[in-house]
């Protein structure tokens, strides 16, 4: 069976609510961030990234989010969470997903992890001071370019969807009020309502059904 | 035709590896980021996120080098450059390409572009100064756990190789000397050899045969 690894508050949720949406059975595997799980050699065998996501299948362990995503949405095409068939309409929905990854993620990140790119305290606060205006700036172009509604690629629901949902549960924590986007605040209502992503929280809060 | 817009010296070197070793027809836009092209309403209307690269289709636009890259080798399945009917194999490579994405190019960002994440002068120092250790740590895992040789994937050559030769050719400029890392180094010298890249690095600097 697949086993994803996950921490809860992390950016994990995206594949959690991915595989709740595909059906597939999986088990569990909630790590500790703030114990420093990931960092204990018998988590560092599974991921030597000493990160979440990891999904382990009978193939072998998969990390990162964009090929998580996509693997369980093409093992479990009949859930239709990624435009498989089509070549532009699939990159559209990688380009959606690379930005959250390599933009939106990474303001985030300057808030707590801000010691992974200096060792120097002060600097450390500069960097958090700018994460409101840095996640208001890449959500400002999210309401306004990307963002189709009533999902992220339009119509049909994706694994996009649980992506920026992730973000947008972030906001708060970010010093960037959401109300202030209002395709993207209904956006995050709306997936607030899936049974999938209720099912994924409670997993992330350690309460499966 | 397909149009890609790329800056000498960034990221879309990647792309551009990626369509020479497609034989796909494309034109290039070449764009001078000292002199802000990228921010020039033109610009802006092709990719509002002002980055390169940006790959005009007929159906529209794609940015981000993962999907731009996929896009090539979707359309182009006769140069082998993805595993496309594997998705295990598939979930390696793009497992491989997000880390470069969302880790390895953001460490390297670190050194130019830190005025992102910071707006105090004296932080964005502290930053510049972390770059040959973050870097550094980046390759010794590319080394040691991720590039199987000869190319990324293995025997088959993919996009992750073109991909992996551009964060390599930053290595010096990054304060990290490329020998200290066997495998990579002989990547290196391999990329260097092919065709592809060769005319992909004489488009660059604005010389195409």
């Amino acid at each position: 069976m697949l086993k994803l690894y996950f921490a809860p508050g992390s950016c994990a949720l995206a594949s959690l609510i991915a595989l709740e949406e595909s059906g597939l059975a999986y088990e569990p595997g909630r790590l500790n961030l703030a114990n420093g799980d990931q960092r204990q050699p018998d988590y560092l065998a599974i991921n030597p990234k000493g990160r979440v996501p990891a999904l382990v299948t009978d193939k072998g362990v998969i990390t990162e989010n964009i090929a998580i995503m996509t693997y369980i949405a093409q093992i479990a095409p009949a859930a239709k969470l990624t435009p498989l068939d089509d070549p532009f309409e699939f990159a559209q929905l990688q380009s959606f997903n690379s930005y959250i990854a390599s933009t939106v993620h990474i303001n985030h990140s300057h808030k707590g992890r801000g010691y992974r790119w200096t060792d120097d305290a002060a600097a450390i606060e500069t960097m958090k001071a700018k994460v409101p205006q840095t996640m208001a700036e890449s959500f400002a172009l999210i309401e306004e370019r990307m963002l189709k509604g009533p999902w992220v690629m339009g119509e049909q629901y994706t694994i996009a969807d649980g992506y920026l949902f992730t973000m947008e549960s972030w906001l708060p924590g970010d010093g960037v009020d959401r109300d202030r986007f209002a395709k993207v605040s209904a956006h995050y209502a709306r997936m607030l309502e899936r049974p999938a992503v209720q099912k994924a929280l409670a997993v992330e809060k350690g309460n499966p059904a």
